[in-house]
């Protein structure tokens, strides 16, 4: 089965990101708007408790952070993904760094760069047009991340939470 | 903000009822397939930590268990929902009652019964048709419910998941 790990932002973050995805996210309706800690991986079944064990691990030593959205930011080259990029993403890329570990190790293509996708699969025509119209819009979102979610997908290719892991360090 | 309390079956059972859904529930791609435990509820941000309280409590008293689906039902002339059935409904309801209970308790309008929507807002022409196709046909899928989730509705009117509590009870 596939797995993946996620924070999801605060109900008003992730209202605004819909109104973009919508109409730029061919993946709108498979997941709510997120910041993907770990990308999809496989588990057998019996793995499974050793991952949760993992996580709980994380999530107890890792304290509650706040984060902020201020601009838009693209992928392209590399792929046609517009985001909305974070201020200061190093708390997160500190939390993907203890998710991927140990049991759930995986070596990544790309350096990783925590983001929430707003928009994908775009031609570079309306890559050019979407970013060329966001690229000077300010933003200017505050989410307290104080939990992070596993999930498994669907046959449809949608995702579903498994479950969530409180945040439970101090700073 | 507007929350709601359901149980999430395991994937394959998921599956089966997106085979459904796909076709014949327009909020298919809303939420995924789940039994509610408690309809949507209004709670201000401030009342948010007591409610969690409650339902880690009802977690920790209420121990896992198996459900069973074995048909198709449907709750016409009450309304044109299309579902599948519950062998045994009993522990579901039993959850149900004890999380609808005070900091949460709501009257309902019709008596709760356990289901798992694959179908709704169908007109009479099109409950009769499907209905009619399935209402034969037997189902032979089992789930263990050790968790339910807590999720709250965002402006698109999606449903992301807050929180998992995982029931922690013995027999």
């Amino acid at each position: 089965m596939k797995y993946g790990v996620a924070i999801f932002p605060q109900k008003k973050v992730q209202d605004v990101a819909n109104s973009f995805r919508k109409r730029y996210d061919p993946r709108y309706t498979l997941i709510q708007p997120h910041i993907t800690l770990k990308e999809a991986f496989e588990l057998e079944d019996e793995q499974l408790p050793q991952v949760v064990k993992h996580l709980e691990r994380v999530a107890e030593e890792t304290a509650p952070f706040t984060i902020h959205f201020h601009k838009v930011g693209t992928f392209h080259p590399i792929n046609n993904v517009i985001y909305l990029a974070l201020t200061d993403g190093e708390p997160v890329t500190r939390l993907h760094e203890k998710i991927n570990s140990d049991p759930i190790y995986h070596e990544r293509r790309f350096d990783y760069t925590p983001h929430l996708t707003i928009g994908q699969d775009l031609s570079n025509d309306e890559l050019h047009d979407v970013y060329g119209s966001l690229r000077m819009k300010k933003f200017d979102l505050t989410s307290i991340v104080d939990r992070f979610h596993l999930l498994y997908q669907l046959e449809n290719e949608s995702w579903t939470v498994y479950q969530s892991f409180l945040l439970r360090g101090r700073n």
